[in-house]
């Protein structure tokens, strides 16, 4: 795992991959997978997501105030699902999938190695948790696994059905 | 354009894909391109967005608190760019840029014929908008076009950079 730039964070998450989100609670790591995500903020990256409260994961969240967001390629979409339809509360799905723990710099929660990209996080603003589910997240430091080439990503369009990133086109545009 | 049952809305937004928005105050309508945006409830379904203060868009959207968002597929990439590229200060880019606007159904902002789909949406929260430029909206009615089939939307990757959708893969999977 490499260092990438904080600069170019919101170029992983806005353009809408299915991820997954780490977190550990007195000793317990889990995983969830996630779709509602959106990017807020360039630089520190900022970013929003939805989790929730049925989810395991909620309470860890909340209560340490981190996570790790690994994004997986499309050779992880099945255990991304499987990961999806369990729940920590039953079993360990690191050990239960395959998925391999790394430990992160600036949180608690594990990094995934099999993902080619990680987001160490930590939760910002709270304000809309209660109403919506809804947490604002900063990126504290980001990782890229340079041996995973041209990583094709998953996005879900409900019922277990993904579209998997294909051709890319440059435009010339001043957006960022 | 055909009724969308609002339990489906969420199937298109949640992949992620580049949206417009469209606004309408004082008889003036307007345009942008948008790609920061989440689900934040299934039904009836509401998202989150973040539309920057430096955009003319922000102040429609925040007086009139009604907008319609337009999801163009791969055809119109092109264009979504050059409405990305320019402000509704200078110019009006449906003209510019020959988009052709309908009227919607519950709000004043126009659809967006060329797109595939259309969500006429209203405000709801503004709590974010100050800190954050992030407004929660309601889709109160969704259009699809069905002369459209199986449209590839397009993900923004930074820069004018794109991806196009690809295969499609279903899992079986218990996740909505």
């Amino acid at each position: 795992m490499k260092d990438l730039p904080l600069s170019k964070v919101y170029q992983l998450l806005e353009p809408g991959p299915v991820v997954l989100l780490t977190t550990a609670r007195k000793g317990r790591t889990n995983v969830m997978t996630m779709s509602w995500h959106m990017m807020v903020e360039f630089e520190p990256p900022q970013f929003a997501c939805i989790v929730s409260s049925a989810n395991f994961s909620f309470a860890a969240l909340r209560t340490t105030g981190e996570c790790v967001i690994a994004i997986p390629a499309r050779k992880l979409a099945a255990k991304a699902v499987k990961v999806g339809n369990s729940s920590g509360r039953d079993i360990d799905k690191f050990a239960a999938f395959g998925l391999t723990k790394m430990p992160a710099e600036r949180v608690a929660a594990p990094l995934i190695a099999d993902c080619f990209a990680n987001l160490e996080c930590k939760v910002t603003d709270t304000r809309l948790v209660n109403k919506y589910n809804l947490f604002i997240l900063e990126v504290l430091k980001a990782w890229i696994d340079p041996a995973q080439k041209n990583p094709r990503t998953i996005h879900h369009r409900g019922y277990g059905t993904f579209v998997v990133d294909g051709e890319t086109i440059t435009l010339k545009s001043r957006m960022r």
